[in-house]
C-alpha cells in the first residue's frame, strides 16, 4: 500500500469532547419539561425525532438543536410551557457554544508525535461554521493543522472536494474519527482508509453499519501512531 | 492597473434578495409580539440590540436571527409571551430557510457575460454554512462558479486566505457586493478593488464609512461588464 502522507481528523468527540455536553443539555431538557407533560418516558425520544426532521433544514450543530429543543418542548406540552422555561433552553444552547474546548486524553501529544513525523494533518468537521472555527481557534492546536474543513455534510462527495482542493491521493490518505457513518464509510468509499476510535457516547444519528474488516478500531488516538508505523513498514 | 482574472461576488443581496425577506420578517415579528408589550414603537430596535449581542456567539444566518427572535420575545414581554407565538417565531426562521432564491434583476444574463469574457467567478458569502450552499444550488447558478467560500467573518484576514487559497493576485481580484463594511472595505485593505451595488435594504449592522473615490458605485450588476470593461482599457 502507499505510505500515508495526509491525515483527516474528525473534531467533535475525536479531538475535544462533544457529545457529553450535548448529553448532559439533553437531561437538563428532559428535567425542564418533564413537570408539564403527562408521560415524561418518551422526550429524549421526541427530542431525536425533532432533531432528524429538522436536520436537512437546520444542518448540524447548536444553533439548529436549540431550536429543536425549543420546538418540542412547545410541541410537547401542548404549548403549556411557559416562556420562562423556553428561555433556559436559550440560555442552555448558549452555554453549549461556550464551552470550553476540552482535549481528550492524548491528543496533544498525538498531535506533536504526527507533525514530528511530518504528517500533513487537515481537520474535518461538520456543524456551525463560527463555533466550530472558534473551537479550532480555542484548542490551541490551530497553527498544527494544514488546514481546517467546516462542512455541512459528510459524504463521498465532500471528501472527494476537500482531497481534490488540497492534491491528495485517496491512497496516501487517512481518516480518523468516532462516526462510522460519517469518518468511515464515506471514506472508504472513494478509496482512502479510515480509523474508528468510538466515543464513550454516538448521537443516535452517527450510528450506521460497515463491514468491519473494511477499517481499523482503536481504543484511543494514543494508539493512532503505532497504527501508522505499521502501514508504512 | 493590472488586469482583472477574478471576481469576488457577495451572494445574498448581490446575487439574490436577501434582506426584503427578513424585512417581512421583522414586520411580521412586530406584530406578533406588539399585543404582549405596552409600548411597541421600539420593537425592532430591541431586536437589532439582541442580534448585535449574540453576533459573536451565533454569527451571521438565519437560525441565529431565530433565535434573537424568540430572546427578544421573552425579553421585551417579560417572559408572558405564549409558548404558542413562540412556536410562530419558530415558523418564521423555518419559512425563511424555505423561501425560494429570487436572482436580482440582472444576474443570471451578467454571470454568463462574465463567464463569456472568461473570468473567473467565486462566490464570498457569510451565513450559515448549509443554507448558504443551499441557495447556490436553488440559484441554478452553481456550476458558472469556480469556487463557492461561505465565510464566518468578512475581515481582511478572510480574503487574504481566500485569495491565497486560489493563488489570486490581489491586484488582479475585484470583490461586488451590496456592504460597504463587509464587501469592500476589508478588500481594499489587501490591495484588491471593489464595487459597491447597493441594495434596497441595508442591515443596521452593515453600515460603515469608507472613503468614497476609494471604490466604484453602481447601481445595478448590469452595469458591471461596461465598468470591466474600462478597468481592461
Amino acid at each position: 500500500m502507499a505510505p500515508i502522507e495526509w491525515i483527516g481528523l474528525d473534531a467533535d468527540d475525536t479531538l475535544w469532547h462533544s457529545e457529553t455536553i450535548f448529553a448532559v443539555t439533553q437531561e437538563r431538557f428532559t428535567a425542564l419539561v418533564a413537570p408539564f407533560v403527562e408521560d415524561p418516558t418518551d422526550l429524549e425520544a421526541r427530542l431525536l425525532a425533532t432533531e432528524a426532521r429538522n436536520l436537512e433544514l437546520f444542518g448540524y450543530g447548536i444553533k439548529g438543536f436549540t431550536l429543536s429543543m425549543i420546538e418540542t418542548a412547545i410541541e410537547v406540552t401542548d404549548a403549556a410551557i411557559p416562556a420562562g422555561a423556553i428561555q433556559v433552553l436559550l440560555d442552555l444552547g448558549k452555554e453549549m457554544l461556550r464551552h470550553p474546548v476540552e482535549l481528550l486524553d492524548g491528543v496533544a501529544e498525538v498531535i506533536e508525535e504526527l507533525r514530528r513525523r511530518h504528517y500533513r494533518l487537515v481537520v474535518i468537521t461538520k456543524g456551525d461554521l463560527l463555533h466550530q472555527e472558534s473551537k479550532v481557534a480555542a484548542s490551541g492546536l490551530a497553527d498544527r493543522f494544514d488546514a481546517i474543513e467546516v462542512v455541512s455534510e459528510k459524504d463521498p462527495a465532500t471528501y472527494r472536494r476537500i482531497l481534490d482542493r488540497h492534491g491528495i491521493d485517496p491512497a496516501r490518505f487517512v481518516m480518523v474519527g468516532n462516526s462510522v457513518r460519517s469518518d468511515i464509510v464515506p471514506v472508504l468509499a472513494i478509496g482512502g482508509r479510515a480509523v474508528h476510535i468510538p466515543y464513550v457516547v454516538t448521537w443516535g444519528h452517527e450510528h450506521a453499519e460497515c463491514d468491519e474488516g473494511a477499517y481499523t478500531v482503536l481504543a484511543s488516538i494514543r494508539d493512532l501512531p503505532v497504527w501508522l508505523d505499521a502501514q508504512q513498514a
